[in-house]
């Protein structure tokens, strides 16, 4: 016992050292005191779960917000007869449930785990405390949540004007690597076709004609969850004529 | 001129108070002190215009920001094809404009008057001034975009799984009053129908199918602008029960 009990304790210590450097280098606590980042990492609790964990529904009591470490989460809405429209599917890095500070503390939607996924839940009590403390927490939300309405606005605009091959091909833009518009690329879906469909607001059976569609129009060819795409020159025509964006937008 | 001067500099002072009594009751500048408010009124400038003015337009550098006294703007995106959406329309005590000051001084979106409008402009920079000195601006946008936020992935999700029937459904109920469901309702449209039509993402000729429909289905009557409605409890139910929200939500 005595050989490991030092042992676990630096293993704790490494462990809160990846925790504040990761939590560094999320966008809500840019720019604080490393003691608030510390506290941050100190109050959160570390979990890991498969597929298909519900971590809260929507009206649900916040307790907490979360911080994905490694996999994939979705966030859902469903309607009172059960339909579910995937708002946003969230991945490494990305947080979510904080915003339930400016809603009498409940969850605006639900969130379920797509894939295996550690996870930091951290305490909204927490948020709050520094929030009143520090001007810069409010200022990350006030950047974030700009881009955030403007990604939603994109999103609505081509909701409104583009069929589904574009919107299809404007996701699967947003996969490719920037460098070079001729060559061909081959890119892994990064979750199963149900869920993309889902989350571009298209039955399946409206995606797979979609996807017949962009085979027949630029010759793209999907084998599994491997896509194909011999120009994404050709494809940034076919889709982003038909957005406001400047081309090659990121977000 | 003796006269005038003074019945000129009373008729000033009334307007004054009338634009700081204005600008109180604006959502961004709750709860700031008197002294910033009149500042406000202070380099605010007053106009007036017919339907069709540009105020601006997506991507221009961003010099003020707007409050409409009266009327009705619609803000919206316009693709390199030239197809238009329409993302939101904006009426009395609505500002719009002011997110550009976390997006490089530039507007995200265009907006054109669509109908008779007085309105301020205020100069984006006194915003950021005293977003510097007062963190209460802070909070009351983060409020505000919070719940903007919602309302944006409400209407995403009702992109997603609603028909045209149910959002012109949703679209309706929103302008009834809230007392008695099951008394008829008379309603006059707020604007005009291929306007309506834009805001709800459908085409002209969708949205006369869709009232259609509503007609077949719920009674519902259109008669030029004004709709007469039997029982918003039956819309009510043709329509929430496609949606993720609590009945009569209103935003």
């Amino acid at each position: 016992m005595d050989i490991t009990v030092p042992l676990h304790k630096e293993s704790d210590r490494s462990q809160k050292e990846d925790r504040v450097s990761l939590l560094k280098s999320v966008w809500l606590l840019h720019d604080l005191p490393e003691s608030t980042t510390q506290h941050f990492a100190d109050k959160s609790v570390a979990k890991r779960h498969e597929k298909g964990r519900l971590l809260f529904m929507q009206g649900e009591e916040a307790e907490w917000f979360y911080l994905i470490v490694r996999g994939r989460v979705k966030l859902f809405h469903e309607t009172i007869e059960g339909t579910e429209a995937v708002i946003d599917v969230r991945s490494d890095g990305d947080i979510f449930g904080e915003l339930c500070i400016f809603d009498q503390q409940r969850y605006s939607h639900s969130a379920e785990i797509i894939e295996t996924t550690e996870y930091l839940m951290i305490p909204i009590s927490l948020l709050q405390y520094y929030m009143d403390k520090h001007k810069q927490i409010a200022m990350n939300m006030l950047m974030k949540m700009s881009r955030q309405q403007q990604v939603q606005s994109r999103e609505i605009e081509h909701l409104n004007v583009q069929n589904a091959p574009q919107r299809i091909g404007c996701f699967l833009l947003r996969l490719c690597p920037d460098d070079n518009l001729s060559a061909p690329v081959q890119l892994n879906l990064p979750y199963d076709k149900t869920l993309i469909a889902a989350r571009l607001g298209m039955k399946p059976e409206t995606f797979s004609r979609a996807l017949l569609k962009l085979r027949q129009d630029i010759g793209i060819e999907v084998s599994g969850s491997i896509i194909h795409i011999p120009s994404t020159a050709s494809l940034t025509e076919y889709t982003c004529n038909h957005c406001s964006q400047s081309i090659k937008c990121k977000e």
